[in-house]
């Protein structure tokens, strides 16, 4: 019954959620590193993913915390971002717009998370969940420092590149 | 080509993406107003709402700029982010989470335009856009501002009711 939903069903939800995501973007940063033509770009795309490992492995000790299996949800919308990466990819390949066309998706994937683990970090302390509180928090530091990574590499390199 | 293609495609590509997202927000937001139960919550989505208006009217100045006619291209993103939303309405409508989950959807929405404004302000900057800069710098404030403001409103209100 809905009525009887609350935040702690939320936050479950949205941990899935996001749990699902990671595990999509996981498999995503290899692909869009290997068509990144700046080192910079790929050593970013590569960074993001060995962070994205440890992201993953701090939602799984969240999912403890709550006594839940660790399992995804199908989530629409880092399908849909992903899926406009590829299009970029695919539409931009030998281009000089590619590097800063994969940077902008990339961003956007990071902006997704900032927006799921600021809620979720919110929700948590709402909870008195003080451990998750620690862990969201990390990750989200984590997204905010590499979408800055990726703007100074779009203003450096990619954007001139491009233009 | 796409060996042709340059920062103006690019530019203009997601000009589009962007486009077709706003108009898709424009539908989105009378129906999460509805949906909320908080009169802060339903007043911040219509305020969201009016600001979208005048987000769409820059976005036809830009268009005009490049000579180019204001049109949209389907964004996948933003139909997985706002898809997100119905679901959060339909799976906890009646429910003291109802608000701090739309909270929650509204504040993806936000950072995904977030970061688009932020990427269309940077070509514009590179492409000597000094006009569409502007536009885009005024655009992307008031998106932050709505993303504080949405903060704000589920901290104080939306979150300790759900919980």
């Amino acid at each position: 019954m809905p009525q009887d939903k609350s935040l702690d069903d939320l936050f479950l939800e949205t941990l899935k959620d996001i749990y699902y995501a990671e595990k999509q973007i996981l498999k995503a940063l290899p692909k869009m590193a290997r068509g990144a033509e700046a080192s910079e770009l790929r050593t970013a795309f590569l960074k993001h993913r060995d962070d994205t490992e440890i992201h993953v492995e701090r939602l799984q000790q969240i999912f403890k915390m709550v006594d839940k299996p660790a399992r995804g949800k199908t989530c629409d919308a880092i399908f849909g971002i992903i899926e406009e990466g590829k299009e970029v990819l695919e539409e931009f390949k030998g281009s000089p717009a590619l590097d800063a066309g994969l940077t902008a998706a990339a961003q956007a994937v990071e902006h997704y998370e900032i927006a799921r683990y600021g809620t979720l970090k919110a929700w948590a302390q709402q909870l008195g969940m003080k451990e998750a509180v620690s862990l969201m928090d990390q990750t989200l530091h984590e997204e905010l420092k590499t979408d800055k990574a990726l703007s100074q590499v779009g203003l450096a390199r990619a954007n001139p590149k491009a233009a």
